[in-house]
């Protein structure tokens, strides 16, 4: 049944679910994982974390090895994510911030200038040893793709402006409309950045990347397209080699623009997938898209009939990746999930070829 | 020019631009108003409520009137909104909170059984005393309409079953897919409190009324249909003797369900009002939607072509009443909102009739 019981690790094949779905195909399994699968909603990730600072988890080849994955063993998931978080590059060229439990980033200084911009310096391969190490490993070992991980510019850069979380991004909105080509100058490095995290991913092994804009969402159509997605497309058209998946949370304006530089659309819980592909046009490949709070919350059976109606809801895409509509939330019942992953490959099963998933 | 600069009160008449836009029609003036204009981003707000708390002032006839005037003052608003605060007639049948700055409606015994729902008793007049008394003066003071609120029923249940303000939901939504009576009964009785607090409103002169989820976004269509629709279609249908305006965040899916029960449907900035009359069919009336951070961070010339391309769009509409996509921001200069009633005025005029807009 599940991959993740397979004896012995195989590489990632071409041929996966997963692989076969980024690329717009119709594999017998309808492949899924989940965002923030490696993360608090494991008991055997809290153990793991037990006294480990995030950044230095993630910094840590074999905590990446064993966290990334965990949920593969566990659940059966038909891709591995990185392990990592968005400001992990940010720190790996120098920028000074830490991740605050309970907080999230918190950045030193935060970017006011020109000068600022500057001091940001792209990534180099030995920035990062510790992230060719870790992929290597996985890429060896997993049973499944890696899926390799980036935060985009805008959402980079809403950390690196505000210092930290932020509500309604006032201070990075106020940068965008009033200084131009400030913003667009700290992006433009940001994408550079965002893109050699990608490459020392891919070159290691990872078989495709996830672009995450968390805070996109936030921003009108138009103020995306101007000021936001050549900075993403930039990052993307760097990475073409490999299946691209590009999600944000609140994007259901943004969908069409998204999906013009990406091979994959992540959709949030609040657009059903049928109206995300008529919305897009063509024939778009789409990843998710279950609420999370369903999930964490819902009795098993209301989970069982949101999964299938996923689902459904999904064939309405040329092709349909499984996930959340934004990452598992920490008081997830893990068993939940496992029933998740076992309602899609059965669901795949009711409609798959005469020779069945397996 | 602006209603605002008219020498001595008059009522308001059923011909104001506010009330004939809402009713669908085109008045030679596009009416504006801002949610939350009676509020932190005014000096003489803040100088009205120095050392007064929130729930105290939203109680205090003289208080109402005098913030409620306020920015029918300084902007010449087409419409004033009662200064009010959703939880406020939960407090009023004696629900035991506080609004806590910096945090916002903190409940001291969330609910969680039947006997907790049924302990929550519908509005009297009576509770209310100090609301007839001031929006009977408002109604005849006010050179403009006043607009009546409440919270929706939803909105409402989030607080009290959170006990306070919350991203996810989770205790809301556990509560909706675990035990949808329980959950019933509560926004059933939470849409008899909010309708009776609508009602003292109109029955003391309120020419209109605004219904605010303001965490309906965060449900499916098809989760706030089975669960939460019904309930507002209450509350809204024991109010239509005037126009209704139904609103809440990040709703982009929902528009056409929260049209349905409604006159006018507020749409927040992330959906441009074209795209949202098309979505949601036939000719509806829209309210919005300028994102009120650029309001708050824009320099002024981005502000006014905002406005007008607000304008531009809201002309796919059966009417248009001009808003923010939500409340203004405190940090918002309340120079540029004086600026966007005059651009919305202008451009009324560039399009009215020969007699000009006043």
């Amino acid at each position: 049944m599940s991959r993740g019981g397979e004896t012995g690790p195989v590489p990632a094949s071409p041929d996966s679910p997963f692989l076969l779905a980024a690329r717009g195909e119709r594999p017998a399994v309808t492949p899924v994982w989940f965002m923030r699968q490696a993360g608090r909603a494991l008991p055997e990730y809290r153990a793991a974390r037990a006294g480990i600072a995030m950044l230095d988890a993630c910094r840590t080849p074999d905590l990446i090895v064993e966290i990334t994955t965990q949920p593969v063993r566990r659940y059966g998931v038909d891709a591995a994510v990185l392990f990592s978080d968005i400001v992990v590059p940010l720190k790996a060229v120098g920028v000074d911030l830490d991740i605050v439990p309970g907080t999230g980033p918190v950045i030193a200084h935060p970017v006011r200038d020109h000068a600022d911009v500057q001091a940001i310096r792209v990534l180099e391969p030995d920035d990062a040893t510790w992230l060719t190490e870790a992929v290597t490993t996985l890429a060896r070992e997993l049973p499944v793709p890696l899926l390799g991980f980036a935060g985009a510019p805008f959402t980079l850069a809403s950390y690196l402006i505000e210092g930290g979380p932020s509500r309604e991004h006032l201070a990075t909105k106020a940068m965008m409309y009033a200084e131009p080509a400030l913003f667009a100058a700290l992006l433009d490095r940001l994408a550079d950045v965002a893109a050699a995290f990608l490459r020392v991913q891919i070159d290691a092994g990872a078989a495709a990347v996830q672009l995450f804009d968390s805070w996109a969402g936030t921003l009108t159509e138009a103020d995306y397209r101007r000021h936001v997605l050549p900075h993403s497309a930039k990052v993307l058209a760097q990475v073409a080699d490999v299946p691209r998946i590009h999600f944000g949370v609140g994007t259901g304006e943004l969908l069409p623009a998204m999906a013009e530089v990406s091979d994959v659309v992540g959709v949030d819980w609040r657009v059903p997938l049928d109206v995300a592909a008529r919305r897009i046009g063509g024939a778009p490949v789409l990843q998710g898209n279950l609420d999370p709070a369903l999930v964490a919350t819902a009795p098993i059976d209301t989970v069982e009939a949101a999964t299938r109606e996923v689902l459904r809801r999904g064939r309405s895409a040329a092709a349909h990746i499984v996930n959340l509509g934004h990452g598992v939330l920490p008081s997830t019942d893990p068993g939940h999930l496992a029933r998740v992953v076992e309602v899609v490959h059965e669901g795949a099963a009711d409609e798959g070829s005469a020779e069945g998933p397996g």
